[in-house]
């Protein structure tokens, strides 16, 4: 039972989320995301809300999930709302105080209006916008335990899938192998479909898998992940199918140079924008930097984009138990791509890659 | 190419929305749903709005797409709005009249409120709930072969699966294989998570496939789905390992029975609250009507799950080209669970089940 393990953590989390509403003179906060959710109470079914109050915390699901909440959640009381949340919500039950905080960015518009054309008039509505962000940011010590596992897990699987490659595979072939192995070696599922893209396919950073063959010369960008234990794994490494060209090999290293310049660059203290920034210079001024059209990386958890998004235009200073990716690419369109992904945690020292696989251009 | 068959429909429907935006006066849609967006224009990327407006039509996407938006997209002008769709939107390139349609049930509270914020004060938000759904809903030959195509991969893949359930295989062994399966006959990705429940974890309509291995004289609920060229499948078989007692086979016959009278029932003209009514009065009087607790099937399109859902709220009229599953099932917590489901498209003469395979109770 997971709970047994994360709820002294999340009775922490959960004073520091009541510290957040007090500041903000918020009587209650409905919680609509999903993955906070599942953070804060343990819950992982598809259909939830979360009531905060200074008092209580209140988990709404449907008759669907009952056994599932009561396997899931010890830290909040569970609610089964058969005729719908907000009935349930205003039947007096909860009371909601002066002002109700409702999460704006992961709720859709019509909840919201519905919400508050029923809210006391002596009630106020107040939208918030990443609220969890600076919270849900910091890993406790099981949450790095289960990324991890989860990253673990999906390097087995990329060494399993290698040998794979050849001119007889195709990128549909690899793709459907690494879903199946993530789940054979434990992992729920994938954390994204996986990017298996060769050649000119390479250059488009989100391709999708066809029904191509490999061919000799090219390069490979494999970016996978998986979910374990309700938390994300993500990385990418590029490979070649036999001998590539000098000019290939050149590219590929001044990727993996970036890459290897982000993780020793790394440190807390510094902001998001600064450690893309480095990069990017790098990348730049060996003559790509029109070629690295993404940002450096982004947050890993139980989402496997979330904050901290390492790019240009976040300010935001990284600190200790951060988890984010360094993953610089190279994408030159109907010719190539190159990406190498680490996912690392951010200590007082510095970044640690949670993969090991080597970044050297492997030639299959 | 997707669009070159489908633009012709696509060219129909969206007179029909402008049809229906002509009736509220509205000068210009805003269309956030990823669905609808795929139904409308063909794209299929995981970032877009697109703006429909009497004269045009209009796809925002990012630049990680520029590639595939020009592949998939035929029907509408695709804009890289790299900064966001909202100043592009305002930009001035965009006339949007005295009044502009948003999806309020697909577009979060907070997107809502920034584009409200900078609309022209002579322009008015309108929110629009379930606005495509009766368009959606109807197929046209194109999407039938679609979802036909679908519900083939998955079916050939139940096939597959059936001999490798015995002792020595676990939930999760069937659930990667049917992943894996489906990928490699030539599906984009399963629809669902599959789901694979034996003895009492069956009782939960949406269990999560475990580690335990099967027993003998347990019944098996598998509910499996893939997607091809972007339309879903969704079917459930009950099989037994071995021999079962005579009271589970008395309620998996109850559960066939009532399956196969939805199946004969189901008619152009009748509500969907009539289908699910018979179907349940039914299994009622067979006096398990406590145990049948979700509601008879929902339609199936590029969503899963969409309209028309056929439960009793639903008084919705069901008529021809609607495609929907007819699932009924008993649950008795911490014993079994039986479900059986197809899905049909509904003909002036009837339902006709994409599914083939026996619907008799087969002990592997």
């Amino acid at each position: 039972m997971d709970h047994q393990f994360l709820d002294g953590y999340r009775e922490t989390d959960l004073v520091r989320v009541r510290e957040k509403m007090a500041a903000l003179n918020l009587g209650a906060l409905i919680v609509s995301d999903l993955s906070v959710i599942r953070w804060l109470s343990g819950f992982s079914g598809s259909n939830a809300r979360l009531l905060v109050t200074p008092e209580r915390l209140v988990l709404f699901t449907d008759f669907r999930y009952r056994e599932q909440a009561a396997t899931e959640v010890g830290i909040a009381e569970t609610v089964i709302a058969s005729d719908g949340f907000a009935p349930e919500l205003f039947s007096g039950a909860y009371p909601l105080g002066p002002a109700v905080g409702i999460q704006s960015d992961s709720m859709m518009w019509d909840e919201a209006q519905r919400l508050c054309d029923r809210l006391d008039p002596m009630t106020a509505a107040v939208p918030l916008v990443s609220f969890f962000d600076d919270l849900r940011m910091v890993k406790n010590r099981i949450e790095l335990m289960h990324l991890q596992r989860a990253a673990s897990i999906s390097e087995q699987v990329f060494e399993m899938i290698l040998p794979l490659i050849g001119t007889q595979a195709t990128e549909l072939d690899i793709a459907a192998e690494i879903t199946y192995q993530h789940k054979k070696l434990g992992a729920e599922k994938d954390s994204f479909e996986p990017i298996v893209a060769s050649g000119a396919r390479a250059a488009m950073p989100h391709a999708k898998p066809t029904a191509s063959h490999f061919r000799p010369g090219e390069l490979i960008v494999i970016d996978m992940g998986c979910v374990s234990e309700g938390y994300a794994s993500d990385q990418t490494r590029t490979v070649a199918l036999g001998r590539v060209s000098p000019e290939n090999r050149a590219i590929y290293s001044i990727v993996a140079d970036a890459q290897q310049l982000g993780l020793t660059t790394a440190r807390c203290g510094m902001s998001a924008a600064e450690l893309d920034g480095t990069v990017r210079g790098y990348i730049d001024r060996r003559g790509y930097g029109e070629a690295f059209g993404h940002s450096l990386g982004h947050g890993v958890g139980i989402d496997v984009h979330e904050e901290p998004r390492i790019s240009s235009k976040n300010s935001r200073i990284l600190g200790e138990n951060m988890v984010f990716t360094i993953e610089p690419g190279i994408y030159l369109p109907g010719r190539l791509g190159v990406r190498i992904e680490d996912t690392v945690v951010l200590r007082s020292d510095g970044a640690h890659p949670f993969q090991r696989f080597t970044k050297k251009l492997l030639e299959l």
